[in-house]
């Protein structure tokens, strides 16, 4: 069950029995804009500030998952969830009307894999039948929270994220379905002592690539034992340092890399700068985009790597450096999974 | 495995291997001062700021843990951690040089209960030989992230908790140890639409009132079956008002009742008013004061229950409620355990 220093092969499966995937107006008009469950009207979500947006969203994304589950929030023995707002505030404001026992987790944009891996421990542990994973983060909640209030207006660097407005939420289980989890690799924090924080995807990058050759090593799997390598929101700089310093490592994961803050908006038309990021990136794209081709079995096993920059704003006014943490999850296409 | 709704009863035992308490200068001037494992000479702890002084104190009770348990950071499979500052920077700052594949949470003062559970789950599941969980709070930090820096000299009522500086941190594994987890109660968000963050006491408590209602009815207990039922940090408010909602579900737990909050302090001497409060006061109460008892069978088992009040200080300036959470950690005597 225990394979190498930081990864666990699932025996008794966890399956992704549901995923619901709620996002904002400017993912709606990106290129993943159809697939997603849900488009909002306007980022506000008919609530009267950007945190209750947030909660609303990540609300609406739950029930959503449930009821795709065909599940009643009591069916659901434990929940998972966090986002990127000071004390988690998004999350224990949207879940609370669930009345769902949780733990709230804090992993910046990796949380979304801290969720599943949580779920699928306890899942394939039998501490209950169905665990519910949800993370969210949404652009004006987050530009408030680590830059400026938007009214500001402030110029951003070109290497900084456009942080999406999104949410996504999985229902883990042990009822049977098209893709499983099977494996987890959990990250260390990696820090290259940077302190950019409008360059994460730098930040990022060395965790990224520590998870990965770990995931590998303990799985005793080459790059091509997956059909892609899939992080969070490394954005466009960040991919090129992952690459460079997996080059260094004599592993090239170039042709099966997928970045989501890369896959969820287009850079020429949409101006998003380095990439998608945030809590909702990677798990609206896992829902929307992943899922259903992992689930027709044209992905046949992937590795999922969310990855998240560990800061805050007083760490950083305080002139720390912002280090990085990346959880890899291997979904699996299962076969039969639809009996 | 599964108990009742909510709970889980440990078939694989965990065991408390060891734990270690660090603590601030006037929690070493306290009832328990001569029980923690350190106190620090300035609550700087060597360090340039309040946060980095956290973090300090919390890698402190990291590597003395682990010490006292004989035990190398490369042997601990996974780290449970968080404390109360935005985005969780003190715990990874404090533990980023251990090493430890981590899982970031977030509870508010029940984290030292979300973190006991969530290690307690994964030693029973097999998923490593020894995890280790560790909390802080410090009351510079917290006051600058919640209230006000220090400097302004601000008045606090008198149902204001006083944020204990300290670090609590716990090895938890196989290894045969006096006290063991049997059991653990995952907290449902409470929220009773109080809006008072000066009041965390009366915010807190109807989630513990839930808890230890769950608790008992979970494992079919009475309250008899515990020598103590410990909450985090109700501190004298919120202590009255738990009792008053037990009394009206007919569970009397008065004269089982300890709080961590009202213990750690003297309030006649120290001027704390309700009580301490922070994601340290229960960790470095259980660490110093609890355990040694439930070792040497003193106590044979109790319920430890952290309370945790979800808001932020942008939640509350929008004027959303807060939210209450606890969990409960069943925690026995293990006769023979030092075999």
């Amino acid at each position: 069950m225990i394979r190498g220093a930081q990864s666990i092969a699932f025996e008794c499966p966890a399956y992704l029995v549901s995923s619901a995937s709620v996002a904002g107006t400017k993912e709606g008009e990106g290129p993943l804009g159809r697939m997603f469950d849900l488009v909002a009207k306007e980022d506000l979500f008919g609530e009267n500030t950007w945190e209750e947006a947030e909660s609303a969203m990540q609300k609406e994304a739950c029930q959503l998952a449930l009821r795709k589950a065909h599940l009643k929030p009591e069916e659901i023995r434990y929940l998972y969830g966090g986002d990127l707002l000071r004390q988690g505030v998004a999350t224990s404001r949207g879940v609370e009307a669930l009345k769902i026992p949780m733990f709230g987790l804090y992993g910046a944009c990796s949380t979304s894999g801290e969720a599943l891996a949580l779920a699928g421990m306890s899942v394939a542990a039998g501490y209950g039948d169905y665990m519910l994973a949800v993370t969210s983060s949404h652009f004006a909640s987050a530009e408030k929270e680590f830059r400026f209030p938007l009214g500001y207006a402030s110029q951003r660097p070109l290497s900084a994220h456009w942080t999406v407005t999104g949410s996504g939420a999985f229902v883990v289980g042990k009822r049977k379905s098209p893709v499983w989890i099977t494996g987890i690799t959990i990250g260390k924090i990696v820090d290259y002592g940077l302190r950019d924080s409008q360059n994460m995807g730098a930040c990022m990058a060395p965790a990224a690539c520590d998870t990965i050759l770990q995931n590998l090593k303990d799985f005793e799997r080459t790059t091509e034992d997956y059909d892609r390598i899939i992080t969070g929101d490394l954005g466009y700089v960040g991919q090129s340092i992952l690459f460079d310093l997996m080059r260094g490592k004599g592993v090239d994961i170039k042709s099966r890399h997928m970045d989501c803050g890369m896959t969820i908006f287009d850079q020429n038309l949409q101006d998003t700068h380095a990439g998608g990021s945030g809590c909702g990136c990677a798990a609206v794209t896992l829902s929307s985009y992943i899922l259903p081709k992992l689930a027709n079995g044209e992905w046949k096993r992937v590795l999922f790597v969310p990855t998240g920059a560990l800061m805050s704003t007083v760490s950083y006014n305080e002139g720390a450096s912002v280090p990085g943490i990346a959880h890899g999850i291997v979904l699996e296409h299962c076969k039969g999974g639809l009996e």
